[in-house]
């Protein structure tokens, strides 16, 4: 079977790197074009040096190219509240070796995405500063991009704001330009992502597999448990890596297509992830498969076997 | 047992008949202060006019009063293309022969409200124009109001736009001014109607049932069931019943405490009724109970009930 | 010649109080029906009370009703910054021993209006939170009034925002209703009541002149003052007076005909009296004569002759 | 003297050719970077082909680069009601042979900005989508621009809205980006542009000289007159050409710096170049120098100069 073309654009994050390590585990399946860094849970600066710690930890050569440092129109707000002071407490990386690609991440992508003679998928687990300054500056990709498989929004609640969720939040100006350009979306919204959960009985098993990546995983995880439960979070949805797993693992997940639309106003709704979901009126346009519910046991599952895999392929 | 006080607030319409008759047939319960009109389904002239007929038909002498011709802020849309020219289309009423209060309906609710010794419920199954208008006028019925049971708003999808029910979008302003007041709110929304259906089955049995209000309610549903046919609905919510039946029997309800906004902007949310859903996030200020689900059986057993027992009283 | 019915609605205030004495003072001229409160530069108590002073000290009988405690749909914020903790600060008025009629405000102005063969002027100093509920509960006044003499709203510049002035940006709503209500509207805007300044000069020859009400007026001038000069303005603009002084002495302004809408939006232009001034544009439907002009040594000169006369009077 | 290095983005459009002739006239002080184009006055195709039109007909090489063919948010609505189907109607030109350069005009500004030892200046004469995705993208070449000088906006009076001009209308939010960018702006907006303007009789006189330019200008004009005619105009604003013009030739405009902010809301003032005109409120972080006035004798003057000496150097 052909291997899937992909490009991570992302802002590590916790759950971004999670995301990350699955799709390194499946190297076999995925041909992964590159990662670029986006600003979101923490400084562009920040999440890049996350990416090229992780990258140095591992020993991964991948290209990483640096995005951009504030959203299209509003101020940045990170998720910093979250993901901690680096944007990935909890873990000690050794210092950096790996550096980044000095290519703007816009001009990146687009190179990757017109060097392969198939479609890649886009996977997106940051604000979509990026991927709507790519679509908007060379439209010439659209032909290039299968699917759109991204963590943001929800159709039934948000978190940083009773409507809307963190990602979709912080760019919404991007967002619309992204949910409206004809490329077919899959959104991992908190709908799905926090079906998606980790528990802290999950977390003890983890610990208990020793090896480089589970160890690290297992104390990221405990950093990120503390923010949710403070929060009054009973359980620990692993947002982004639903955006990877949906692309290695369709069958798990559960969604409906529906005509999503960003709002982009300045009300209670900014950044709402806005569907349409009255059932006697017929879209023809839905322009996204919202996933709704995944199987957890199996997402959990897989997700471990992946840092399994990845550890025994590191030695 | 004390009977309830109530003044009902409406714009006939199909359903705010089966309401209006759901109250009348139960006034050993209930003392019903008055009827107040308001432009909504249709204008003003001729929602004054339907209850006018009704009650000529039924000989019923509670006053009527007539209220406010136009929303608060924007321009009236009426809701003409569900309940047809007349606005209660489908059953030919004899000459009218009862006249409204002469009194303006706002002066007449404060007047009513502020005569009882008991506190009021209020019920209100059209735009929130009078309600609204009301409260701001007259500040000092507040204390005369134990809660507002109405018929608006939606939790999860809107009729009129995907996130908008027709009586909060047709007069927002006045919605945000109710739901603000710190008065209780009991929110029949399109989350707990769309659940108050009649079916076609049922308007069968009641066609069976000999009687002056049966006829008159089967005819009447015929029509109503005729729009909704064409919209693609697949069941026939008989929404505003649900306002007077909360009143009478809240056990047949399930309902959740939300803190409820009424979005007043001129985007896309125009007119939604926004809670915040995020069930790990404590709100000590919620404002409405808005109903989600309801015993339909119960609820069809119940308004049958009502339309025979009204039937041989008339007699 | 036949006086000119007037109400009075005002939140005084500094410049209100200077507006009902000229009006006081031009009882020939004009029929006073009553003066009615709304909150604005003060809490409605506090500027009920004012008025109540000033009728006391000045032995005046004309009926006081009391309006809104809090504009249409957002939070009431009040003018003390301009005015002083009192609304009226600078002059010690005794206790005052005129009541306010029992009547609400909006009840009040129907009658009066009503109860006129002739059409009345409108005069309204402060937001317009009681008209606009006046003209949408009571449509049937709209008959009665010639015209609305209001002191609110700016074409180029505004006060308490960069492009809102108080009046209106403190019940935007009530202002969307007043401006779209079909009566012919004047409006005494910045533009023109930035030109009908007081000096400090002006200040000094009112002090020189003896007499009960001369006296009051120029303490509570310099205490209005102390605001505008800490506020970096370098004259005293007498805003309210102009709304009055338009009704006597329409031949010492300039103005022009406009199409004037109501920002009611969240934006940076809430409140924006927002008008059409591309002048190869042709609008057959402009509700308002926008003063822009004023002869301000006239202004002044009858502002003074009227404290004169009243004081004349009093003896 | 040194030359000045410019980059010309526009999107011709009548009043963007003569804009550019200017600058090719004055190629003695203007070192011409390259002209970029795009979608407003037409659809980006049609702007472009104008371009290559127009060079093949004088014979010029500078680079042409194409650029976005639609604004960031929202749908392109371009400006085809004034400047005809082509965009450049009334003139018959030859079958272009020059080509436009394969780069993307946003990589193809940044490239010429940083190749540049001194900065540039970046006049821009039509939507701003270009330049706000050149500064978002890739705000390393910030440092490399002296100033933007952009013809758009307006200070009192809008043309497409009552509110808002056309070039910042069309993309609010790529203005957005440019006005809050920190770099200074040169905005000549209606306030100086209609000002700025040609009669009758300067075309007829423009008509009597005779040249390969003079010829083509004067048949362009006639054109535009029309549309302005037709409207109401009663004269005939060279808009873009003041951009340019302000590069050459400072003193003969007058202008203010203020802080201007740009309404990307859905409301009436969407595009509105907001600015705080209240002269007592001081500001320390004005953004744009707003142009105000022109001595328009010097500027016809200058203009047509330029056109006789560029038909000098083109025999």
């Amino acid at each position: 079977m052909q291997k899937i073309n992909v490009l991570i654009d992302c802002d590590p994050g916790h759950d971004d790197v999670m995301a990350i390590l699955l799709a390194l585990a499946n190297r076999d399946k995925l041909n992964i074009l590159g990662v670029s860094t986006v600003a979101g849970n923490q400084t562009l600066d920040k999440v890049t040096l996350n990416v090229r710690k992780l990258y140095t930890y591992l020993g991964i050569k991948t290209p990483i190219a640096v995005g951009m440092e504030r959203p299209i129109i509003r101020e940045l707000k990170t998720g910093d509240f979250v993901h901690g002071e680096s944007g990935l407490d909890g873990f000690e990386f050794p210092e950096p070796t790996v550096e980044a690609d000095s290519t703007n991440a816009i001009i990146f992508m687009r190179e990757k995405l017109l060097s392969c003679h198939e479609k890649s998928v886009l996977i997106a687990t940051g604000p979509l500063t990026n991927v709507g300054l790519l679509l908007r500056t060379f439209p010439e990709v659209k032909d290039k991009i299968e699917y759109i498989s991204l963590m943001g929004g929800s159709i039934f609640k948000g978190n940083v704001t009773p409507f809307a969720e963190y990602n979709i939040y912080a760019d919404p100006e991007a967002a619309h330009i992204v949910f409206n350009s004809g490329i077919p979306i899959v959104m991992s919204g908190l709908d799905v992502t926090h079906k998606a959960y980790i528990t802290n009985e999950d977390i003890l098993e983890l610990e208990r597999i020793d090896g480089k990546v589970t160890r690290m995983c297992a104390k990221l995880l405990k950093f990120f448990t503390k923010f949710h439960t403070n929060e009054g979070y009973k359980n620990f949805p692993l947002h982004d890596v639903c955006a990877v797993m949906y692309v290695l693992n369709k069958d798990i997940f559960e969604g409906q297509n529906l005509l999503v639309d960003i709002d982009t106003s300045d009300t209670m709704h900014r950044g709402r992830t806005a569907a349409d979901l009255r059932e006697w009126v017929i879209h023809e346009n839905t322009n996204t498969l919202a996933l709704l519910d995944v199987d957890r046991e199996k997402f959990i599952h897989d997700l471990f076997a992946a840092f399994i895999k990845l550890d025994k392929e590191l030695i």
